[in-house]
This record gives C-alpha cells, sequence and structure tokens, in this order.
C-alpha cells in the first residue's frame, strides 16, 4: 500500500517538508488531493477528511499521512514516523531525537517566515495588515534569519562526521527540510537571504548538494513540485525584503 | 543521576511543559539554573552552556534536558524522550506518536500565545508593539483560542477510551501540556478564556483533574511552581484581553 499524503493541493507550504522525504527515499506515495476529483482528489475532499468526525484521532490541520491504520498530523510528527521507514533518521535513537530536534527548530523558522505576512491575523488578507508586515519582516531578516541560519552553520561545523551533513554522515529528513527552508527564503527574501547564506557557506552548500542529489533533482525538475507562490508559506512581496 | 533540566530560573515558560512531566511521574532531577550561583545555577551559566562551542549538538535555545551522555533540546523533543522513560506516553507506537501529535499542537498555540505580546519583533520591547499587539490579540481571542480548544473538545470527546485523557485511558505528557495551556490561556487571557471553556466542557474537567492529581497539587503549591509573570509567554495584560 502506498503512503497516501493529504496535503493543500496548490501549495508547496508545510506538505512539502513531507513529500521532499518521500521522493527523496523513492518511496511509494499519493498525494491525494491533487489527484482528480472523480479519484478523491481536491480541496473539498480534503476538507471533509479533515472535518471526520467519525475518526477517533483527527488531525487539526494537513498535512496528515496515512499509511494503514496510522494516521499521523503535524509535519514533524510525519517525519518522525517515516524516517526510521524511510532510512532518514541516522542510526539509533540518538541520531534520530537530533533529527527531529533540527526539525523542531528549522519548524520554528518556518512559523516565523508564515508570520511575516501574516503579523495580525491568519484568518485576515495581507493587504489587510501590510504595515505590521512590513515591521515584522524587518525584523526576521535583520535578526531571525541570521540567527537561525548562524545555528544551522554551527551544527554543520560542529559535526564530527564532517560539514555535509547535519547527523552523522548520511542523509536525514532534517538536510532535506533545510534545503526547503533555505529554498523558501531565498524564494521570499532574496536580498536578505543572500547576505546571510554569505556567512554560513555549509548551509549553502548542503542547499546546492540537496538540491543535486539525483531524486531530489528529478522531483524538483518534474510536475510534481509545485512553484512557490503567493498562496504558501514563502510570499514574495517586494516591500517585505530588502 | 538525576536528570538535569536547563531553562530560564524566572518563568515558567517553555521549560514548564518539561517540569510538569518531571513533577507528576515523581522523577529524580535538578532545575539547574535555579541553583545558588556557586551551585552552577544561574542566567549567565545557561547562557554559557548553551553557547559551548564544544558541544557537537547544541541547543537553539532552552530548555534542554541532560540525561548522562544524551543532551536534548526543544521542548516536545524533550517530551518524546523523556514520555516512555515517565511512563507518559500511552501505549505502543501509535499512543507515542498520537501523544507527541497533540504537544506539537500544544506548541503551535504556545507559539501563537507569545506572539500575542510579541507580534512584530521578539528583540523588541512590548510597549513598542503594543498597537499591533492589541490588533493580533483580538484574533488570537476571537478565532484561534476556540479553534484550538475546540479541536481539544474533540479529541477527548471522541476518544474511545474516554473524555477523561487524550490518548488512551492514563495520564500523558499531552494531557500536562493541556493543562499548562489552559491554566496560561486563563492567566493572560481570563475573559475570553472563560468564555472559550464554557464550550468545552471536557477541556476544562482535563484542567480540573490535572491540577487535583497529588504529585501535580504538590509541585502547584511548592517554591518550585514559579508564578505566572510578564517576563513569561503567558502575560496578563488588561488591553489584551475581553
Amino acid at each position: 500500500m502506498p503512503y497516501q499524503l493529504h496535503y493543500w493541493p496548490t501549495i508547496q507550504g508545510r506538505g512539502e517538508f513531507v513529500r521532499l522525504a518521500l521522493e527523496a527515499a523513492g518511496a511509494d506515495y499519493v498525494d491525494v488531493a491533487r489527484l482528480p476529483e472523480a479519484e478523491g482528489g481536491g480541496e473539498s475532499a480534503l476538507g471533509e477528511r479533515l472535518g471526520d468526525l467519525n475518526s477517533a484521532r483527527p488531525a487539526f490541520a494537513p498535512p496528515f499521512l496515512v499509511d494503514g491504520d496510522i494516521v499521523v498530523g503535524q509535519t514533524a510528527a510525519i517525519l518522525l514516523y517515516l524516517g526510521p521507514r524511510l532510512g532518514l533518521s541516522g542510526v539509533g535513537e540518538s541520531d534520530g531525537l537530533w533529527t527531529h530536534q533540527l526539525q523542531l527548530t528549522i519548524a520554528d523558522a518556518v512559523a516565523e517566515a508564515h508570520d511575516t505576512h501574516h503579523p495580525i491575523s491568519v484568518g485576515a488578507y495581507y493587504e489587510d495588515q501590510r504595515d505590521a508586515a512590513v515591521l515584522r519582516a524587518r525584523a526576521f531578516r535583520d535578526e531571525r534569519i541570521p540567527k537561525f541560519l548562524d545555528w544551522f552553520e554551527r551544527v554543520l561545523q560542529c559535526n564530527p562526521a564532517g560539514s555535509l551533513h547535519l547527523v552523522g554522515d548520511t542523509l536525514t529528513y532534517a538536510d532535506l527540510s533545510l534545503f526547503q527552508l533555505v529554498d523558501g527564503l531565498r524564494y521570499a527574501f532574496p536580498k536578505a537571504t543572500a547576505r546571510a547564506l554569505a556567512a554560513t557557506p555549509a548551509v549553502e552548500k548542503l542547499h546546492v548538494n540537496v538540491r543535486r542529489r539525483q531524486s531530489v533533482q528529478a522531483y524538483l525538475q518534474s510536475p510534481r513540485r509545485i512553484a512557490f507562490n503567493e498562496d504558501g508559506i514563502f510570499r514574495r512581496y517586494a516591500e517585505l525584503d530588502g
């Protein structure tokens, strides 16, 4: 049985961290909401599944993953589940925990990136909170992007197995997620991210190396990779970069 | 060897979720930064440990937990590690994953509660972002508190083992963390939280029940429980409630 990923069909969003892990590992999966409506795809079917009152363990929000009887929501929990099954969480409990800790820190950065364009309310339009967005984005660019990327640089530089991976000397979902974070930051804040990456060469190299991996490159060049857009988490608004 | 918890010594903050798990389980632990400075306590010693360049696996921020050779940061990852050791994550992989998924959703709510008083920048004073805070807090009160508590109510009502616990019929760290979330919301937004709790009786009952547990009650009445204050995550500013 292929894994079933349930996520919004028109954005990368948080689901992309799961897609990347599945794709990098060559796993058999179905991106359910991207199927034709006749086959169970579409946003409304996704919304119905999310609100299914017969589910004893409902997800708060997409993404969620179905694997036989297991249903798991929350991006980081999905990756915690998939990690050992896809060979993407290092060796043993200690590596698995460290990989997860890195993922949670990436998730914090992603949430902050989201809030640059929605600093007041997720339920309101960007245009109605633009003034606050400009202020929040400035703080994010000046303080938070460097703080996060500097920390990942330190993690890479301190890795006893070398600076090519975050955990040991093999690919983990943390590497894939850091690639995605950097990719998103480069899209949303090209100037600020270029400045930060100039000071974090190992992070920049990881981004290049992950992109070059055969399975990742094939995915990124396929129609399965949705382009960044202004409905997702990483949005390019000129007034928020600088 | 007792567990070593490293967290800011004057606030509940994110460290409180770990303190509650350790206390509820009667675990042997040291809250290191609360020791006298001569014994390694204090904020500056905590800062030094955080910046320790000899650490191959540094934490991004407090809290972090030391257990022999294991050092783990990120609140949810600490609880993932402690859960099975303290008997606080249900039975088997499925319960453990569900407990963690619940914790991650609580963490999302906690981050949003934090941002009500810091919607623009974590590095700036509240007073300098109060106008945005008033707007963000209104959206949080009107949309997000009900959305989160309604979802936890649904989880409790859908639990096949009964509505007294989030996972099965025993205490997990998710129960303790939901107690703490509700406790914090009641402190910071007393009016809005009372309204939301009136519609979520199982959540309110869980809050009462957790508080009444012998080990939790003993902890809450001890000097080890730091009072809520306006340096923590949950802050009472009259202009943010309503």
